[in-house]
């Protein structure tokens, strides 16, 4: 999906919501384990409850992969699923994979090739042979790691130090981590295959990575159960063309445990889509 | 595994050495393909033929994946043949995983529940959150990168800024990034659950990682292929208690493609195990 056709489909909808597939079997309602494979049933239900108010997908590997070859094989069919019935909506494995060259090689190629999602989350911390192999995929999206919604991005993203030389600049500025992996990586993407996660929880810092990328879309963990808040995000973190995919994933898809499950799931899609609307239509 | 169960195993086969299991198909000998399932039977040839030389193994999960279910599945099976018929050799899970921590905490039990492997190489990015579920398991290990093999630990391994507290120090001193995730992580675990990646390709770095990781062993990639010299990598990072296990993938696993193929891994082995063991006769 390429950055046009991700701000007509944000236009369309009124909306920049993503939906996270963080799907635990320990909190799904009881109803879905007479299933044949529960893990996918329940995504199949809150899609299509929710595809209607939201641009995007989430699935976090760590869910999957916690099943075994089960989990992994539950994965597969949600984005087959994605694919075949959701074409339009935007899916993003979150899987912060990144490793030396030749490895990196083929995370791409499993990602963007065999599992065939349209963005991954990548981690900087390795440098540029270990982002540049994802950024061969035309038409696919890196997601890096820039200033992440947990308590532990106190730790190192806010080491500061002598930066790298912004693209156009010809000084060398003091920096922090997070930024200098902003600049760096100006470097190796574009905003046309290059996205940043910056966590909704960092309020007032998004104008910071604003003021470096100002055009690039923000994937923004971190709404609902993390404790962001969602008008903060957009009062600091927006651009003119949005420039943010807000995720949550707790909030929507754990909002209730009874056989209405989906339904409630797609009302608190809904709501948040109607507090975007109304936010969308200021820009 | 715990730390001394390791040194023991190090001083019987006199060998530091731990063989990459980056198996990928396009590599592997023609033999193989005629068996049911070639990357686990190429694994199970290599490790039979290794395993009197070399303390770990060390497959690294970008090469299984890539061959989706299929490819976790020999995964699995390589795994389970190690614990069966290896049991004393450390099985180290190269996935380089982080992320907040709840979904940290899956990983890890992914890994050394389900998977049931002794350590996890881990990307600190994400700061203490992330690393911290993966260290509460007794007798597995968390290898978090520090200092890695490839050009791209340039990029942002070295930014240079105001640290934290070196353990039982008083004063704040400025160091570097990979020295800040060693001093830092140091409050999270212990030298007896806790290893660093050092590359080999750093030199007269590994100085400096020791000044501030005298007694944690480090694991070593980039022997070989990557160009990093196993002298360098011992006569500046080898502590009293050897505190290295040195990776060799390519060198060893791809040293032929002919129906010998094992052998001449065996052969491979061997002769680090060797250089190894005249190393270690002067500690």
């Amino acid at each position: 999906m390429t950055r046009q056709e991700l701000i007509a489909q944000i236009k369309q909808k009124k909306s920049f919501l993503c939906v996270g597939l963080d799907t635990d079997p320990k909190k799904m309602p009881q109803c879905v384990f007479d299933l044949h494979d529960p893990v996918f049933e329940f995504n199949k239900a809150i899609i299509d409850a929710t595809a209607p108010y939201c641009v995007a997908y989430k699935p976090n590997l760590a869910f999957y992969e916690a099943y075994g070859l089960k989990g992994m094989e539950s994965f597969v069919k949600t984005i087959d699923y994605l694919k075949d019935h959701h074409p339009h909506h935007l899916i993003i494995a979150d899987a912060k994979r990144g490793d030396i060259g030749n490895t990196s090689q083929l995370y791409a190629r499993t990602f963007f090739e065999e599992y065939d999602v349209d963005a991954l989350t990548v981690a900087p911390y390795m440098g540029e042979d270990s982002v540049t192999p994802f950024l061969q995929y035309p038409g696919k999206w890196v997601i890096l790691l820039a200033l992440t919604s947990n308590k532990g991005s106190q730790d190192f993203q806010f080491l500061r130090g002598a930066g790298v030389q912004e693209r156009g600049s010809a000084g060398v500025q003091e920096c922090r981590l997070f930024e200098q992996v902003i600049l760096k990586s100006q470097q190796w993407g574009t905003e046309e295959n290059m996205m940043y996660v910056v966590g909704a929880t960092q309020g007032r810092l998004f104008e910071d990575v604003r003021k470096i990328a100002p055009r690039h879309f923000l994937l923004v963990p971190g709404v609902g159960a993390q404790g962001g808040s969602l008008e903060e995000v957009c009062k600091y973190g927006m651009n003119k063309d949005c420039g943010l995919l807000v995720n949550s994933s707790r909030g929507i898809i754990y909002a209730s445990q009874d056989d209405h499950f989906a339904e409630i799931a797609g009302n608190k899609a809904r709501e948040l889509q109607q507090q975007m609307e109304k936010v969308l239509a200021n820009i």
